[in-house]
């Protein structure tokens, strides 16, 4: 009834596949496919989204200049639910968990996620350490007190109850546990880290968000500040994903308004910009291995799915989670779209305004504060979604171009009707959109200058986006290593159209 | 830098979680609530869709009784693109397997899509065994002796390539070479098996799909026929999702047409019933553990994404997929729609059309086979794709009236105009287009009469249905245990009027 064969490819099987490989391993050379500022037509329709290469014999290339040809789609389990929070001790102890590390910040630490969380490992009877020093925003110090303290634990799983800077530290503490003798900069992003993949497997993690912005709870990445370098970086791999994360809308109950805003900015920008970034077959250069197929892969026709909604939902309810602390609907709709834009984005990327965030806020030299904000020992704060959503109208007035028809269905999902807007428009009419939702929510900077910058400081911006190259590579219209000067260039004219809008 | 606290919870958490417990644990009362075909004013919208539990506190009540207040949305890693099986090896390195079992049909043995497989393997320099026996549509025998083969020997990973058939196959070898001492009904779906949740972790399973249809390679469901019980029935859990799905359009270009339609019709069905199974919070019970949360839960906003989005595709692709076998677009939007519409019913579920489908391929009384497939030994065949469409148009017209605005977005994203429909019409409206769609692609049966069924065959129909629970119970407008004998009675009427469309 078995049987157990095991084929030998013979003369035919590998000229076939040989065959095979030619057709499809070397780059489309249709003009509209050899610069990605130039695939509109490609991206108008989902038809076109799948990428059909080009099936003629042409002579082999450099591999380094491939494109791509393939997406790959991965994101944590998800579970949502109003009171889900004190599932999690079951979960571990589905998991098989003897000693969870929970990793969580000293706000966050007296709040009723965590007295949920606890009570649900004490209820199954599973030890457990607290660590509650992350902090807001987290530096390569802050990241190494951490990965000490689970070395010298050595935890059998890791639980982040937290905002994204808990989450991202949770993730790295996880990464370097489980990979004691590596050097911390091994597997950082290149060209600050050496980026090497990670091929060990990981021990659990769930991750319960605290707050509405970040999706980390899906996604594997982790950001971070290397004060050494005056840059934020961070490691990116689909390894790092955790296992489940936990979305109770009761948990975010108790961001202030202002986190709302800021947090749902976030959102708005993973939306917008995954959506508008790169599609994955203009990604160079192609890789060798999947392992080294990188998280941040540009756009391709599933995390447009989770794109598109998320910026949908954030049109809608942002503005009513904001302005409303009781409207428990619109609230928990952020954190569903957070969730959807985490999927989105972390298959997909990120582009010029996360990589102009970094600089913004690591500079910040006027050490502005947002209003609402308690900042422990009154450090200054621009926070994450402030820092990236004072581009916005500028960085979409610039990749308008790249894709008319994206620009306008975001315009359109943000409520602009576009049955008469001309093509050539589309940027300027998503870049107005942006401005009006932004300064409707109140509380916001209308541009760099209200957070204390102006024209001598664009320079020194530009300089600290440029290694966040993981991001460029993804940003539609943006020249690239062919021509640096011109890059800067570019860069220096988005960050002096955003310093007012 | 660093502490380790350890929180006991205090008197006064305790009182604040058994408030939040009691707030969040009891079923709503609201009357659109409390029956599953009143639920449209909570679909029509997105933000209906996270359920809002009444904030008042009552007696406890019955657990059993209680409804879900959570989803859960798990998928597997998906990888879409031409050519990307001969990554397969690498794959299997950067998993570490030594041993690997290769699964596939005598059919598919034979196929490019195996070639580049094996060929991956080998490039690897890694083991592999073939087993080349499983049947489609699978039976309990032809199951257990797969599963012997695999336990003999006991691979590291599993590698299945072919239709659903043989996914399903290789996710049931992996499940009880992991769990060797379990009795093979341990994990079957109750009321046949006894449903055990599984909680070892399994094998690396990666799969290669060769048929747009199933979308076996996202979900964790197994299907297969128990003889012994003349009922098709299946093991379902998240445990048994493939770790990867390799998706690769050229695999799915040796699908002959009658193939490409009745795995398109399947697909077909996973959008149209995962998007109008009752809402995952009408679902009952409660889990009192979360592993025991079905993965078939009803439908929910992440469902609903991937279960749209597949049916508009399918609308736009499936005729010309059906109609020209060179447009290699079309084929591959379909692959793309079948791995969607598979995590939306993977985390959603399917209702009526599969439930009644099992007994009518089952069945087969005038030993039908459908033209266009070649099949073995002369043995009669009702593809799976079409025992499931051939009740379609009967079972929207009874569902339609659960959620009218739902049945009515179905309509228009096949293509109808629905301006100018009232509410009352929408089962009507959708099953006159979905008869009509099923009829345009040519060669297709136009009801049960055109398989041989006739008046007499119903009642053992309907007999072959009832033991369908997991999936009945997530049909609108479908009376349940309650009232058995008015399901038996909808169920007759549902066969009587799928007779002829």
């Amino acid at each position: 009834m078995v049987s157990a064969i095991r084929v030998a490819p013979t003369a035919a099987t590998r000229a076939i596949n040989l065959l095979r490989t030619v057709q499809y391993t070397h780059p489309p050379t249709c003009p509209c496919h050899s610069n990605p500022s130039h695939h509109h037509h490609h991206q108008n329709e989902s038809s076109s989204l799948i990428h059909h290469a080009r099936r003629t014999l042409t002579t082999p290339i450099d591999p380094s200049r491939q494109k791509e040809y393939a997406f790959e789609m991965a994101s944590s389990n998800i579970r949502f639910g109003p009171g889900c929070t004190k599932e999690v001790g079951m979960d571990m102890k589905n998991l098989g968990a003897k000693k969870v590390m929970v990793v969580t910040d000293a706000n966050v630490a007296k709040l009723d996620a965590m007295k949920q969380t606890i009570e649900g490992l004490e209820k199954e009877g599973i030890a457990y350490i607290v660590y509650d020093k992350t902090r807001v925003e987290p530096k390569e110090s802050s990241v190494k007190d951490a990965i000490s303290f689970s070395k010298a634990h050595d935890p059998d799983a890791f639980l982040a109850v937290g905002g994204g800077s808990v989450i991202d530290t949770t993730k790295l503490m996880n990464l370097y546990t489980c990979n004691p003798d590596a050097s911390f900069l091994d597997f950082v992003n290149a060209p600050l880290g050496k980026g090497l993949p990670i091929t060990s497997s990981l021990r659990p993690l769930i991750a319960i968000p605290t707050t509405a912005g970040t999706g980390s709870e899906t996604t594997g990445t982790a950001i971070f500040d290397m004060e050494s370098k005056r840059a934020k970086t961070g490691i990116a791999h689909r390894s790092l994903r955790p296992t489940l994360g936990i979305c109770d809308p009761l948990n975010t109950r108790t961001m202030p308004s202002a986190v709302h805003a800021s947090s749902g900015l976030d959102v708005l920008c993973h939306a917008l910009e995954s959506w508008t970034a790169i599609p994955y077959y203009e990604r160079m250069p192609r890789p060798t291995n999947p392992i080294s197929r990188p998280a941040y892969q540009g756009a391709n026709p599933i995390s447009d799915i989770f794109s598109l909604q998320a910026l949908r939902s954030t049109a809608k309810y942002l503005p009513r989670a904001v302005k409303d602390p009781d409207d428990h609907e619109a609230q928990e709709q952020m954190l569903l779209a957070a969730t959807l834009a985490g999927v989105g984005f972390g298959n997909a990327g990120v582009h010029l305004c996360h990589a102009m965030s970094y600089p913004i806020s690591g500079q910040n030299p006027a050490r502005y504060t947002q209003p609402g904000y308690v900042v422990p020992q009154g450090q200054p704060l621009i926070p994450h979604g402030v820092s990236v959503a004072v581009t916005a109208p500028s960085v979409f007035r610039f990749t308008g171009p790249s894709n008319p028809d994206r620009h306008l269905a975001a315009a359109e999902a943000l409520g602009v009707d576009i049955s008469q807007v001309k093509k050539e428009d589309a940027g300027h009419v998503l870049a107005d959109r942006l401005a009006r939702f932004i300064s409707d929510l109140g509380g916001q900077p209308k541009g760099l200058k209200d957070l204390g910058f102006d024209k001598t400081h664009v320079e020194e911006l530009v300089q600290g986006t440029l290694p966040q190259k993981r991001v460029l590579v993804l940003a539609p219209n943006l020249s690239g290593d062919e021509d640096v000067q011109r890059e800067k260039d570019q860069l220096r004219g988005l960050f002096e159209d955003a310093l007012e809008f």
